[in-house]
């Protein structure tokens, strides 16, 4: 909640009350007597500040609407009440009387009698109609408060689902809210440092906009990130990490039924965890620490400890200054690692598995969030076989070198080669992920096995997903 | 896999083949044959090797074992051939002819045509009998090759599950294992730094050897930590992994369906994340950053960033001093952060509802972990209810008073009064798990909200469970 605690009354303060207690018992209640005085007080003052609009033109219906104080929302009393979500408001809820809790969207006011409310939650949004009447309880001045509360005020309305007459562009709930109460509980600043509706723009409509002679304001990076607490409400962003967290369940629920266990290998370690790469170094009372670059090592080290299949879900720091969209200093690795009984393919197999899973699973439980990111950063749906495709480097380098790309055939793909391979595959096959195996040893660091027939390649694969590669090393 | 990578034959080192292969196409057939040629060489001399003591005195059942030479665990073939887990091995397989792969934990020659192999895996253990016969296929030297080989070494066994006469004590599994083949993948050094029974000892039998005048090894922390893949592969320590596990699963699951969404927050920042405790600092590309003491300013940003409810499972880094069971430099949180509607007792459910399904979850799914533990490390089961006790403050330090222990009312419990009161309520409630709720304002820090009838308490609450104090602040 956003809300600031209230401060205790300047005649109780702890430290007074600690005094006072440990003399005398019945000082206690007295200290219990004042201090409910206190706020008694403190409250009635502010009711008359929030009542004193309405008492000017003495509204019967002023019970109906109001800035909720904050005694009220300091666990005072557990109602009963259940609040619908608004991503739950569907046709079937036309009739009831519903109470939601949402951020003001848009404040649209119509006349002095009507205005507009459009509620947010989540992902999902729906349209409040305040028609002053009296039969419905709703005064001009309830109208009016309505359209007063600032864009991202919390807000509480009590209403009556309706179905509008035409389809709602505006919201994503295709009913209405026939407003009988309305509340606020904590309102926004009235100029935020970032508009929700420019923040949620998509490229194409900035670029109509523009063929329109029109300027639409763009919230850059910086901007986001100083204010990320309202950036993140934007209905793409809601579904992004609602999607990373369905990845990482579906991930864990995979491999757990594989029999693998997930592990938390630590992050703050005294030498380097992989080769190569650099790290952030730190001071760990008094003795040189590094964080870890990869939980590579740990993972070992459970398979030697006997736990056959491990996964770890955890931040991975990397120090390098690197700068492709490959790199970052901190990300979260999702990480498996497999005793292999005779050959490496059991790998290959579970990591196809993996991830043919996760793509079914997002497709049959994220329809919502992938439309919703669609909407902003629009997207083609992921083509990918029910058994996937699995190539040799080799005939990866045919494929380049019969479309023109000459590729050392013991040297590696580079970015390019790779995007390029991803859409003669793609042409081919009709898939964005594959997997490509048997990679020349010699781009291969030391911990992978050579190919029993040829040491010249390796027994090692890597997966291909659209325009990006995932390394995975193997060795059996 | 502990096996080592065979290394290339000197003859095609990597940087000799991307210099031939730059120069002409033919070298590279060339070198392939060559390599082969290199490789067939040396695999002939290494089979040479191992067969040198059975050539001696012409076994001819010298095919049913022996160590396997690296090639054949170098991804050559897909045999098709299934493992069983030695855990999965029970009555039902009797008369099955199966094939395990674990590590040898003891090697008991009984006679020169007769020894028991016990092979682990993981919490499993099961006795292989080898009885020279020619009808089963085995020579007295396979008998000697199995009782040659070092603990812990990695061997595949090929044998008849069989019922033994009298319930085996020294294994978990009990059924045994008649050996028709057994092939070493990867032998151990003779001695290692650890005994894996020295490790598993419970301290029950230390003293009972002690009262009998013998004396056992103890494996001590520094000699555990050092050699930490062995100490890994204790029954206990693979229990111990499970059930954290386990307890992560449920948690995640528990808190989705309540539509929590799991997040992952930086644990590199700018600043410290929470006043008090003592960071971790280190340089970020010559800027002063520190690792994150708590995800807790990352959650209430994602609460104001419009998710809800939100779960993080991540490490919390504290470089404070501190030497108490409660304190680590480095732990995995198991962390969550929800809206509250009207009154801080949601919290106090969600949390009730998470702690009492992760004890049964625990309980109805790790049975045998719970069992494997309980022999090295011997536990009551938790008791809890069904409804979770909840009492206020006020009430915890009467029957502390009541019991000779007086607390400053407005004071803070120190671990020894949480103990105390934690023994009083299971005297009195018969529960381990309780919660304890309206604690004076004093004690909890700056975000915590003041209780409505009276600002000298605070709408807070902890958790109890056993000895151990969970500290959940709420405000609303």
């Amino acid at each position: 909640m956003s809300s600031e605690p209230a401060p205790a009354p300047a005649s109780a303060s702890t430290e007074e009350l600690e005094a006072d207690l440990s003399a005398a018992t019945i000082s206690k209640k007295q200290l219990k007597k004042d201090a409910r005085k206190a706020e008694k007080a403190g409250k009635a003052s502010q009711r008359q500040q929030q009542q004193q609009p309405q008492a000017e033109e003495a509204d019967p219906f002023a019970a109906n609407y109001g800035d909720v104080p904050v005694e009220e929302i300091q666990s005072k009393a557990i109602s009963g009440r259940s609040w619908t979500d608004i991503g739950d408001l569907d046709e079937a809820a036309a009739g009831r009387s519903v109470l939601i809790r949402g951020s003001a969207q848009t404040l649209r006011p119509v006349s002095k009698k009507m205005a507009f409310v459009v509620l947010r939650q989540s992902m999902s949004t729906v349209q409040c109609v305040l028609v002053a009447s009296a039969d419905a309880g709703v005064s001009t001045q309830m109208v009016r408060f309505a359209t007063s509360l600032s864009k991202e005020s919390i807000v509480d309305v009590e209403g009556v689902v309706t179905l509008p007459k035409e389809p709602l562009k505006a919201t994503t709930q295709q009913v209405e809210i026939q407003v009988r109460k309305v509340y606020c509980i904590n309102r926004a600043i009235p100029t935020l440092p970032i508009n929700l509706e420019d923040a949620a723009r998509s490229e194409a409509e900035f670029e109509k906009a523009e063929q329109n002679g029109e300027k639409l304001v763009r919230v850059l990076q910086d901007t986001r990130l100083n204010y990320r607490a309202i950036d993140l409400r934007t209905p793409a962003n809601q579904a992004i990490f609602r999607i990373q967290c369905h990845v990482e369940n579906k991930f864990r629920e995979f491999l757990f039924l594989e029999n693998f266990i997930g592990i938390h290998s630590p992050k703050l370690i005294g030498g380097s965890s992989e080769g190569g790469a650099s790290v952030f170094k730190l001071e760990y009372n008094g003795q040189p620490a590094c964080l870890a670059q990869s939980p590579q090592l740990y993972k070992q080290m459970s398979i030697c400890g006997g736990f056959g299949r491990v996964f770890e879900v955890g931040p991975v720091f990397r120090a390098e200054k690197s700068n492709t969209h490959r790199h970052l200093c901190e990300f979260i690795g999702l990480d498996a690692e497999m005793e292999i009984k005779e050959h490496y393919f059991e790998v290959c197999d579970i990591i196809d598995g993996l991830f043919v899973a996760i793509f079914k699973h997002l497709n049959e439980n994220c329809q919502k969030e992938l439309e919703t990111i669609n909407r902003q950063y629009p997207f083609e749906p992921l083509k990918y076989l029910e058994k996937t495709l699995k190539l040799t480097y080799e005939e990866g380098i045919k494929m380049l070198k019969e479309a023109g790309t000459e590729i050392e055939p013991m040297g590696d793909l580079n970015t390019e080669a790779e995007k390029k391979l991803g859409r003669l595959v793609k042409e081919k096959y009709g898939t964005e992920f594959f997997i490509l195996y048997r990679y020349p040893l010699a781009v291969r660091p030391f911990y992978t096995m050579p190919c029993y027939d040829d040491p010249a390649y390796s027994n090692s694969f890597d997966v291909f997903i659209r325009d990006t590669t995932y390394e995975v090393f193997s060795c059996s």
